[in-house]
């Protein structure tokens, strides 16, 4: 155990409550201290930045969301009807969010028009976001300059970033998905993007996934790299048996054609995407710059896997928000080491397992930051001081 | 399904996200919807219930804290240092707890002084509490007089409330645990608690535990109940195989001196506690007033499990927060058919469990009431929507 570790697990222990009673939420604040450097660690301002990107192999059948769903969540984004908009934008004082007239109430029990479109109508808190939103075009495949028009005015919390490489990557089942250019460019993108993290005084960063075809382009990173195709593709809940094997197929032949592979970087110019690529970028810089990071599901777990390849100390500084329901989610976390913080079978991307965790860890650091001690608080300590009861 | 459920999940399967992809955050709007005759449900204010009792039990040396501890925690709880404090106060807007100056940044790292007490210099954010905490005294040893000075002055959100049904059980190894009139006034205080809660306008409450000596009743109460004794008494993290060996034929040798068991109340009266007699009361009222409930660790558990099994109703009305490190408590949640939440290894009590849960299902609802529906943020669905990819 390092000092700092030291000094914050002292710290706790000082804690009026039996030892190691908090459980997974004193290792969290450890690892946060340890990042930072700081006993106890502190979240002053955090963020989600969500990745918006295209991805060729969609031409393949593999996606049953058409890809025009990525340009029009990244609106949703912008817009603050996503469910990342409803998590990241926190809990009122009271908890009471605030919604549009005529939604509560039995009496008004609807099947779904209820409080459709609140976010829309400015519903949304911005003034009171707890997690800023940073929506962020990798690549997507559309024209965005209605986008542009809406990031002007947006509310306090939500941003908008153009990082545009492409419209998209190429189809990698017939050539690589990128070039070695626009591999470095995502990259960089990506570094920049920890730059603006530490700019704008995020302690805590989530990162988030919307592309149609996504996970496609996570798994043949993933089967490259080495883990058996079959444990990595899955079903999900939706596919039937013959677009199950058309997806393994796909990522099988793929994965050959572009054999050999000289590095991790390699499978990502052939194989990812440039949001992947982009994430990549931003975990590195945040390692760099003692910024913790929480991933989220299976794509940003993917790319988290493909820097750890890279360099294997990035992962100290990650926290994997959830386990997924998407089967390969959970052989990667594995393989780097990483249990995640919640279950709740959700599978929704955009960084809203993450920011749900991020919820425990702040509130675990608080607890770090706000409770007495035995000492001040008067409370006898037991001589058995790790057991309860 | 019923028909708010119904009503409920069609609204959910119409907002923009694959359906099913918040996966237990969905369950648990459903649940509170029900609960709530709802659609979707809301959560404007909630409260958790800290239920202090002191038991004669620990007597036979079944503790590793003296009993003292459980009123000076109850002190803890009105000055605000305490872990339960640091949870329910919330996190600010801007997500950065008030603390004292001085705690903040690693040239200021020690060994335990450096955050504490802050709570108890006023520290803690009392008008930006997120969760009411409410101290409840149902049956406290000692003197509280100075408690009740205390409890004329404190800060918005946090109460006190004397439920005293005595100073402490009767040691039921050689005992019934209450009278007659003890349970049946334990169990009013519960119901009456109910009625502050619909009072105070909660809509979402959690249920606590502190008290000295209360696994050691929750565990009598469910061996009684006939769970096999070496399921539910524990050695923990801390019990030498002595100690284990002792606790375990204390509980034992309890059990059997009180058979035969009229009904679950006979066991609640003859083993159980003024505390866990009055959380029973409190579930079977707030049941009654259609508000949800979230339970905590292995005692609050317990006391549900003596309700349910006196009004099987009332299970339908609960949430597991957590799952405790306590072994005991798995099988109880099992045999309740209850999954909890989060699974963060603690083992803390006071409601600590519950109320970290409580963000996620109060961001559950969040989300269910202010995200976009497909038509009005104009994104395309998918054929195959149960599919995200």
């Amino acid at each position: 155990m390092n000092n700092i570790a030291a000094q914050m697990q002292a710290h706790l222990d000082n804690l009026t409550k039996p030892r190691g009673s908090l459980g997974r939420l004193e290792d969290l604040v450890i690892q946060l201290a340890v990042i930072q450097n700081r006993v106890p660690p502190q979240i002053t301002k955090k963020a989600v930045y969500v990745f918006a990107g295209d991805h060729g192999i969609v031409a393949e059948g593999v996606s049953l969301y058409p890809q025009e769903v990525t340009l029009q969540m990244l609106a949703n984004f912008l817009a603050g009807g996503a469910a990342i908009n409803a998590l990241a934008s926190g809990l009122g004082p009271g908890g009471l969010e605030k919604i549009a007239p005529g939604t509560t109430g039995a009496e008004n029990a609807t099947t779904g028009a209820a409080g459709s479109g609140n976010a829309l109508t400015g519903a949304v808190p911005g003034p009171q976001a707890a997690w800023d939103l940073v929506a962020v075009d990798a690549g997507v495949a559309g024209d965005t300059s209605e986008l542009e028009k809406l990031a002007s005015s947006l509310p306090p919390g939500r941003r908008f970033l153009n990082k545009k490489i492409g419209l998209g990557t190429a189809n990698f089942l017939h050539q690589p998905a990128m070039t070695e250019e626009e591999l470095m460019g995502a990259l960089k993108a990506g570094e920049d993007l920890a730059e603006d993290a530490q700019q704008q005084g995020y302690d805590l960063v989530a990162i988030g996934d919307m592309g149609i075809g996504n996970t496609s382009t996570a798994a043949a990173l993933l089967v490259a790299s080495g883990f058996p195709l079959e444990t990595i593709v899955d079903r999900g809940t939706g596919i039937d048996n013959k677009t199950l094997a058309h997806k393994q197929q796909v990522i099988a032949q793929a994965v050959e054609k572009h054999r050999p592979y000289a590095s991790p970087l390699d499978i990502l110019r052939k194989l990812g995407g440039y949001d992947l690529a982009m994430m990549a970028g931003l975990m590195l810089g945040l390692r760099q710059k003692n910024i913790g990071c929480i991933i989220d599901g299976f794509p940003v777990t993917s790319a988290a896997y493909m820097v750890c390849s890279m360099d294997r100390t990035v992962r100290d500084f990650l926290f994997a928000g959830h386990r997924s329901k998407v089967r390969g989610h959970s052989p990667v976390l594995e393989a780097l080491g990483l249990e995640p913080i919640l279950d709740l079978g959700m599978h929704l991307g955009e960084g809203t397992g993450a920011v749900l965790a991020g919820y425990i860890i702040e509130l675990a650091v608080k607890t770090s930051r706000t409770m007495a001690s035995f000492a001040s608080a008067g409370v006898s300590d037991s001589t058995h001081a790790e057991e309860k009861y």
